[in-house]
């Protein structure tokens, strides 16, 4: 990934003149899913971010832990970045605060609370102690107005996976923006309204509207929350023996509306797993979940109660080697071991990268019980994301003046873009952006130039921030293919011929004790090649050595096996 | 994945016994999907074994070219085997055949004729010449009978995603096998009739119906034919320019379609890809694609024509780095640049495991071209598998006695089980199977014992088969993580003290030309550990002290990474 060259900054005079006019939009983060895990707002000198998520990493990116957006758009303008605002509390959009916020000078950061204490979790997970530096401002009510500067920000509710997700005005002179976050419309809520948006359509235009597009190739009706939950109900209700629910922990208002029926037919909930016990603890300290004494039991206590009575809701159900439901399901738990009239249920979908990992995990749970049930043979799991249907919806409801759609893959958001067409959004008023894409916005016109700011990868490797490059996942792709091979040749300073047998170690490539003959093949050219090319006459030229060696011996081994390990010759003089 | 004994040999007499009398029935290979790759059949002493496929690498396989079923259950039985009878070309049915059939005694091999000039081909492939060893027994006609020993087999005919697949009866005087192979019932075929398979329910009793079940979660209705066909025609008769459609190279009856209604609307056809034109060529001399002369172009003569005209047929609908499409996409084709009004189609579905590198095809597609059409946004494909429905449906019609789902993960079984219960088949008379399963079939009952057969994983990699075990997958999935990092140090024998500067080589763990720190940190620690444990006093222990480097240089690095590279320490006396 080439970066790009910035250029903003190379003409102050002209770059004032349109900066005083125009909102300027840029979707940043490396991430496919354009704009997802971070978006810059910049209006005059002032700039305003929404939100810094992290992406998790490709199956091209071994060993990386995760990958932060790249900030370098924002060097030497810290001081005018105004605030962060978090529009809800998933790691692709709270993520990568621990690193960034530092990173930038830690401006205020701004969202609903449930989404800060998420934060600050995070933030004392990465460095403790260090969740004291935060500046937060709690959106407590919808109805509050942030001013930042140039920028006047404001809020409203959408549905979303996780509780307290919101979306976002941010009203400039030139233009207002409405971003919904990630969103979708649940038509059959469950103890709440559904969310309408007309009222949007009455801030000051012209108005543009960012909508998370990853629905617009879905055609298919989405789950209702109230399907969802009555199939829950009946089955916690009608179980023949215990009942283990593996969902997402910041499924809040799922976990909450099961806690809740548990208790009505009078049964006892224990909570497994770090993350769901986290969310859990917040939502209680919030006030969002309130629970009468000795319903919620741990973990060790379930065996007090008939199995008829207890309800687990664990986490796992993407087949995370160290969660909850793999270990129960791999007999590596404490408490639990599955039995056959067990229901289990995932009440869940599959995150893309994790389809075979839940495949196995299913084939062993249906091994263990005789009920498990998941999305493909019982509506249990709602989607957080919305479907064309509700892409018209909302557009129309809306009615923008300018339209762009982000957070899924280009391709979806040209799919997007030919929804709003079609349904009457002139094409000059649709931007399809990429990452890095800058968008001007004005009274008069939507544009964005061919010149895109840097979104280079920045990978996080244990400590590392960025130091693993390109070289070094190459080597990392190039290893996991077919190991490696070090020579180590021992050579005489004054003949230049080998001393003893070179040695020989490999990881990766063949099991050695089992290919001794290509073992002693390989030693004898060894010392061919290394005699023949440093006797060639006058200094030792010992980078030519190596190089001999490593292109000769790698043919060798090539013919002989058609692997090609990362062969890498040591010679010593002595 | 343990090896589990095979324990069929040590009690001769009672297995006689058994034997004589039963059918036994084993689903091999290490794939997920039971029974898919292999299935052997055995009554007697006969032995006859359905299809010899492979498996494609998992993610945590790296470097594994494919897998390859266990054949160690047939080790001493070849004298047996009266034949492998294929049901269609795919690679997971057909592809271990040039690698197994050798090894088990190159016994005949029964198929219809598409399939068996498959397997000819991959078998030139494989070893120049070789294929002229095969002992091929042509399907001409689907009435054909063919007796194996005990065996009685005969054919019926279905519907998959490749032309020539084929269902197979089994009789033995123990029971009666149906296997449609991989099936899926077209409701509207285009220039055929339905297939019903009521026929197969006046076979001899008991009957066995071994179904392929991977739609046993699928409720969603099929794309027909008919829909299929009618919007690629409209498609093709309507682009505003050239038309590129990539597909299945084994989908000759959609090829052939194509190119007739190409023809019919006068459109020149060119045909790009190593596997589309091996199979168009394979289809033509078995005289199943006729074309006239002038309808097929070469690639090189599409600009010969307007681009109205013109119809290309292609690979790389997986996204493939080395395939057709993705190397247009990429700018990487002499003859074809995309622009803005070609039609782009996949008519495909998207391969597990592929969903990454389609997506990002797709991306770049749509940054080219304005009309790019897939499954999402238009039916252009239909599946090959069948739902739920026509699982009920061919259990309806078929009547059998004992059902074994197989073809699938196992929690999907579990589930085709549970729909061939629903519909009357008593529970006594369902097995399902894992890989390994001994299945015993009499007049009586079906039953599978605990005792399983080796099914564990023979990976190919290179031109080795079978020599990448466990130790070394693992290492190249710990190279993968974290790289590797060797420490040359040579030491004085006189001393035991580490003479100069050692030596650092590294792979995949950090840049090193940016971590000068670390690496002189790391050099002086090992000059210490080397120091210290080489003089504790008498003989010097080199084991030992490379066991302190490993741990110490270890911990080191971990301390201050996070990362943990393997160690590769290199003592060198001198």
């Amino acid at each position: 990934m080439e970066e790009t060259p910035c250029g903003f900054d190379s003409h102050p005079r002209h770059m004032q003149k349109t900066q005083s006019k125009k909102l300027r939009i840029i979707p940043l983060g490396g991430c496919e899913e354009v704009g997802r895990n971070m978006t810059v707002f910049e209006y005059g000198k002032d700039i305003v971010i929404l939100d810094m998520g992290i992406q998790f990493p490709e199956e091209d990116m071994p060993g990386i832990n995760y990958v932060i957006p790249n900030t370098k758009y924002l060097r030497g303008k810290e001081k005018n970045i105004r605030a962060v605002i978090f529009t809800h509390g998933h790691m692709d959009h709270i993520g990568a605060a621990p690193i960034l916020l530092d990173k930038i000078g830690n401006p205020p950061i701004i969202g609903r609370p449930f989404t800060i204490e998420l934060i600050k979790y995070r933030q004392e997970d990465y460095s403790k102690g260090s969740s004291k530096r935060l500046k937060p401002i709690y959106v407590k009510k919808l109805e509050e107005k942030i001013k930042l500067g140039a920028f006047d920000i404001g809020f409203f509710p959408v549905d979303h996976a996780i509780i307290d997700a919101i979306g976002v005005i941010i009203k400039t002179p030139a233009a207002t923006v409405i971003h919904p976050g990630d969103w979708m419309i649940e038509h059959k809520p469950v103890g709440r309204k559904k969310i309408k948006y007309n009222h949007l359509a009455k801030l000051p235009r012209p108005t543009v509207l960012m909508l998370e597009s990853i629905g617009a190739t879905q055609t298919k009706k989405p789950v209702t929350e109230k399907q969802m939950l009555d199939n829950l109900k009946r089955l916690i209700k009608d179980a023949p023996g215990r009942i283990i629910i593996a969902t997402f922990s910041s499924q809040v208002q799922r976990i909450k509306q099961i806690i809740e029926y548990a208790s009505e037919v009078d049964k006892k909930i224990a909570l497994d797993g770090f993350s769901i016990k986290i969310s859990v603890e917040i939502a209680k300290k919030l006030g969002y979940i309130k629970t009468e004494k000795g319903t919620i039991v741990t973990i060790d206590k379930i065996s007090d109660y008939p199995d008829k009575r207890v309800v687990i809701l664990c986490t796992g159900a993407q087949g995370e080697e160290k969660a909850v439901l793999p270990r129960i399901v791999n007999n590596d738990h404490r408490f639990i071991k599955i039995k056959k009239n067990d229901t289990v249920i995932f009440s869940s979908s599959v995150v893309p990268g994790h389809e075979r990992t839940v495949q196995r995990l299913k084939d062993n749970l249906y091994r263990l019980s005789d009920n498990v049930i998941h999305s493909d043979v019982m509506d249990v799991h709602t989607s957080g994301h919305s479907n064309v249907q509700d892409i018209q919806e909302i557009i129309r409801q809306i009615k923008p003046d300018y339209f762009i759609p982000v957070y899924a893959n280009h391709f979806m958001l040209r799919e997007a873009a030919r929804i709003a067409h079609k349904i009457g959004v002139p094409e000059s008023r649709i931007v399809v952006p990429d990452n890095g894409s800058v968008i001007e916005v004005s009274k008069e016109s939507i544009e964005t130039g061919k010149k895109k700011v840097p979104t280079n990868y920045v990978f996080v490797d244990g400590l590392g921030i960025g130091d693993v490059g390109e070289i070094v996942l190459r080597d990392r792709q190039m290893l996991a293919q077919d190991g490696m091979f070090v020579i180590v040749a021992v050579v005489d300073k004054r003949t230049g011929q080998v001393k003893g047998s070179p040695d020989i170690i490999s990881r990766g490539f063949i099991y050695l004790r089992e290919s001794k003959d290509l073992l002693a093949q390989t030693r004898k050219k060894v010392i061919n090649i290394v005699n023949k090319t440093a006797a060639s006459g006058g200094a030792v030229n010992w980078i030519h050595v190596k190089n001999e060696l490593r292109k000769k011996i790698g043919q060798f081994l090539f013919s002989k096996t058609k692997r090609r390990p990362i062969i890498l010759p040591v010679v010593i003089e002595v």
